[in-house]
């Protein structure tokens, strides 16, 4: 009975997800780990963070500072098995960090693993997970993003998994402080149906490659069902293929996550960034920024500042965009129909076109509107292109009523997003109806 | 040995199935979840049962009324753990609501889920399998619907399903009340397998969508062996391939449940719905209706009246039509011919087309009566047309004897029924065999 | 390290399957089920085991009587537990018709499920493995088939199959009485892989179906690596298909059965019965009659009776022939090339066409012997074709020495079986090697 | 987050990795199964240590003299269940046969299975772990290499196989002794999931077939991901298939084995060899020599001591190299291009050709350093050709350098196996990046 959870996203209270009331709408903040791996420190932390502030992305949501792999010292603390940070790199240690992060009125996340060493070789939770959580909020921690390395045969089973992450939840839980858990099982088990009402987040897929649609054989699963080598090199479309069955399951405080941004690392045009975030936001995928903040181009900024896109990803509906239909075009690739509620009797709708080269379609307004109904597609709706900007220069331009079909024409690896809302006559003819 | 249950399936006690002594026959009732969700009241409810009999749908067997999710209390009695109905909704309680629809002379059912919460997010029965099997019955309730939603990992192999929902099936038992238990584990970890004599029926897939055969993502698996994400949105051409191969599995008492009918919800045309009721009949789902009873088009009743069509469903014999063959048409879609034995040396057969336009075919009897041998299918048979009437105006026309095979014609989307009887003269040379 | 298992087969002991000495090649008898289902009784049983008395069938190798389902009582003896027999088809008891048989010279086995009932609805054996092994021993059982009805989930990983099915492997040695075990689980979770020391063999796969090739979807599954639904209905060539990769695990004391014999049950002509008999011998499966033994045709007993293929089966080499190749013929079907080792340096193979008309090929001597590699492919080869019976009237007729390769006809549906042995000039050359 | 794992792979010690501290490189040396099965004893592993290191394969690194199946006793000591060996074929114990290779400079392993028996139908070690493990250490043997047969049901889920091939490496540890712990459970369960830390090595498949390419349908899976009969009788190709997404699972001191080497057992030719020396080298195996080292011809002495590509497989970085790309050629098999780093910014990378001639392709730079990126592969390579010599006669012949890309022909199934450096200039260049 899964339609009831989509039908009544809008309606329910986070109940259903992980009971801290975290993550109503998808987190948002910027990781450390794409861009500079393990080379990180106090500095390069704190100065991203107020990067993030003087460009003013904390004023768009992106509000987590997040320390991902490699802050820790060699070893825990001998005498009370405590998570020691590794003190050349923090001298004030993790929690001075975060003292200076909230003073700029961010918050601040880490890392672990389920396992005995974190990916990147640091000890990691698996057995520790009690005193690792009460030393993280001692430490004034607000996130934890939590990996999957070295986890010793405890996977396979939907139980076991969930058993293993469940222990973090209730420690985390236990500590009194909130704190937001972002699980990254790279899909393992299914936490889509395992997971939802223990963490606010779980990663859907091995990890994502800067790169638009290169098949890597590290990435080697087709589905992520029962995908039993996630790897990583996955690449953009890819992981969104991955996602499409997927969106059901996410809502408010429970989201699927893609996993971090690459846009501004290198790999990709400015039309497949465009791509890479819009989809990202409409599945409400967390956008978690993984470029150098302190040093962003002006397509980058443009890009990870479209309010408007950020507004499909933090609608308070909650409700992941469904791909309508995928349809394969003559020189390779496909064309894809992407459509999802928003609040107050508005809608969003993609069209991504991973192609080698320009297609113009009609996109067929009962396709967009297929949950709502064949009556409902069939009224006008006022259109307005997500990345157009209007003449007061606010993205969002109005391109008119339409009814019926629109048509669209979409360069290779670009995305067109549209905000629909029924227009003014057609919404007085569906009141009467 | 699976042969043996399907040749003795006449024969056999219901003492295979859950032993209570239910659904000997498919089950037959109303439902309030595919039209009204969450919307739902005392009035709704004791209104449809009303109906149920004013419009002499109890007369036709459909005597279980059932209450769907979102009857539940914010939450359950602090003290005692009970399960507690909304008080606004059900001012009488639940009881008050029973004791009504015993008075009309029907049965009436409930809902949960093996989970912590509904899947509408109410309180599940995950932990409260005794207190709530007990509550129930002594409200009156005559049939549990028991859903999978939050199930915290208790899936994903067999035995943990199964101990999972036996929880209940023993609790129910305990009550000393006859009650039909209905799983709706959505075909997780196959229920045909592990669940025939705990339950009186399992889905057998994701939730039904009021369409004949749109694919939709959220439906994402090709076959029900093993689904790791059953899902929703699954037309009902998806769900009766995924029937086909599971109706060896089913008998007196513990039945597949294709899922709740969709008759009258106005995403489907005449001719759809009448192969959706035909269908589920055939392959002895349990035959539910979800719309709106007190407010029927005349196709609508013309459908789920038709009781030749439910005198397949409900025949003594317990045997699902089985499909013997499905052919691609040249335009698309495909012929499917499933056939069936009734008591009496009666059968039943039915040509389905899902193609694009009409298709006329010559049906070979020999394939019709596979399973009876080849000397069998060689006779004479009289055939009736079950959506035909016959000159007294009921279903069933006499449309003559045939040897060899009959030629039909289908419709797109359409499905005609046969029963078939052994004519008269070669009645008697079979006998003489 | 499998290799070593084939190589090693001849010079084993049986140590390494179910440590019980029996089935040093495989079982041959006949059972009650695929002519007689429920039907029987001890007149049908005596009788049987005089008619393979006295069609020389015993001589033959034929030598296990097996009662299959629906020997019981309606319950377990209310005081001890200890099965029962129904006393109208049995008014001697089980004892007494094993006694009759026994005083025949033959063997005699009888019928349970690892589950709460059998297959057709009778008390399992489920909970009660020690009292049924004492009361069978106690009765002069020597054979127990066990099969998988009912298993109330207990299936699904290989641990929790093997424990199931091991408790009666224990229980039937605890007895001291030699008893062979054929299990019974249809192939899952893989007994090829988990059973090889706790039984004599294991079905590989859902019910056979009398049938040479038809598809039937009750048999849903396409190769029995990891199937959820073995179901029934299977069809000769299928079973075949499903077979291929499994004769590596098989072996002295444990192999794989693929289920008993239909010749002579009319679903398949003389061709297709001779495929059938032939290919069950030389991949090694149990050869259990399945057919009105009291009652055959010629051509039944020309299959049945064919000592040469039978001596294929009960080679002392104990090792499963392997398909070499299979290759699609041109109108549909394909063709197939099997292959196996004998004692004393002679070999067997096999060429199996599946197709619709007659096909000639000339079949490589290098691919016979693919696993005795190139240079003794290479050799001269006495061939003597074991459907054909040479002039003092021996099935294995002498077709001469060949070198390269052969021409072989195979018509539709046919398979030819081929004895090859070193011609005497090659075997000098060879053993100069 | 397994971009960590290759990021930093020369960076990490070995403590991911089964600590040990052994097999930082993957292992070398000579083992006695392939070619000589169970037919061993003192005097073939003696003699055949002293060939290794008269034809000065201990020199390249071949230290280690394996005993693989076969050395037992018929049964364990009865007093004390410790292991024994066969007297016959070990006058002098293991322990002898130890002291003797010791006293070469050489390393000893001996073979067991973590099941009740071994795969040649000794006794098996499940169960014994400690008192194997102790009695191994005590005859001073280095290396375990730990098979799979008759594991008694006890596989299915990562944990299971976990904890059985855990419980032997925590009794060797437990002896004090370094002794390599090379897994072989046929890739069951992905141990490169859940063996990193507790094993050196891991076999991923099936038993290797001394064959390029041929399918034997004994070797069924189409992939390894979920494998559920690993079997036996894999080409050589094949195992490269499936190695493919494996490689970023292995790093220091934990290996993925693609099994034994076959060169010089007779069944390829030189190219062929060539193509499974070198590509085994590439990602990474053990370098295990399977042939007789006493009598070995000149192509296989020329191809198992090509330096060159040993020092790929020794390099310190540890890398695996991974497919780039695998493209079908218009004559049936296909092109692969494999690429790997190696220490002091060198890389390797391999052209393979799987089909019936001759190509020759433009191989992109682009393609070559995929992994490093455009601007990196843009630059000027100086390659070397390691299997040409160079004027002193020694294997890597520079060729010449190039930008963009480099036309390669490779002959049916060869392989061309290239050193890459940056080109002086270029590599200027790059450091001013």
């Amino acid at each position: 009975m899964a339609r009831a959870l989509l039908a009544l996203a809008s309606a329910l209270p986070a109940v259903l997800a992980l009971n801290n009331g975290l993550a109503l709408t998808p987190q948002m903040g910027w990781n450390t780990w794409n861009r500079f791996g393990c080379g990180i420190d106090e500095d390069l932390i704190v100065g991203s963070a107020k990067a993030l502030v003087s460009n003013n992305l904390t004023g768009l949501g992106y509000n987590y500072v997040l320390i991902d792999d490699c802050w820790h010292a060699d070893s825990r603390d001998p005498d009370t098995g405590a998570p020691v940070e590794n003190k050349d790199k923090f001298p004030n240690g993790i929690k001075g960090v975060a003292d200076q992060i909230h003073s700029m009125g961010l918050k601040v996340g880490i890392y672990s693993s389920a396992g005995t060493y974190t990916c990147g070789g640091k000890f990691g939770s698996l057995g520790f997970e009690e005193i690792d959580a009460k030393t993280y909020a001692s430490w004034g921690i607000d996130y934890l993003k939590y990996d999957n390395c070295y986890n010793e045969g405890r996977a396979g089973t939907p139980l076991i998994s969930y058993e293993r992450y469940n222990n973090m939840s209730r420690a985390l839980n236990a500590t009194g402080r909130p704190i937001l858990y972002s699980m990254c099982n790279w899909g393992e088990d299914g936490p889509w149906n395992f997971a939802v009402d223990i963490a606010n987040s779980w990663r859907i897929s091995g990890d994502i490659y800067d790169n638009f649609d290169r098949y890597d054989v590290r990435c080697p699963c087709t589905d992520m069902l029962d995908c039993k080598l996630p790897g990583f090199h996955c690449a953009v479309t890819r992981i969104l293929d991955f996602s499409a069955p997927l969106g059901q399951k996410a809502g408010h405080g429970h989201w699927n996550d893609l996993d971090m941004l690459e846009v501004g690392n290198g790999g990709m045009n400015f039309d497949e960034y465009v791509t890479h975030f819009s989809m990202w936001a409409l599945v409400k995928s967390p956008l978690i920024l993984g470029n150098d903040v302190t040093n962003m181009s002006d397509d980058t900024k443009t890009i990870v500042t479209n309010d408007a896109i950020i507004a499909v990803n933090q609608d308070p509906n909650g409700s992941p965009a469904t791909r309508v239909w995928k349809r394969s075009l003559p020189d390779g690739g496909d064309l894809q129909l992407w459509s999802g509620s928003l609040v107050n009797n508005q809608f969003v709708f993609a069209v991504l076109n991973t192609g080698t080269s320009n297609h113009t379609e009609d996109i067929s307004l009962i396709d967009v509107f297929t949950d709502q109904g064949k009556s409902f597609g069939s009224g006008t709706f006022t259109l307005f292109d997500l990345w157009q900007k209007d003449d007061s220069g606010k993205w969002g331009k109005n391109i008119g009523d339409f009814q019926g079909s629109v048509s669209v024409t979409v360069g290779s690896h670009q995305t067109k997003v549209y905000r629909a809302t029924p227009a003014s006559s057609s919404k007085r003819a569906l009141e009467e109806l």
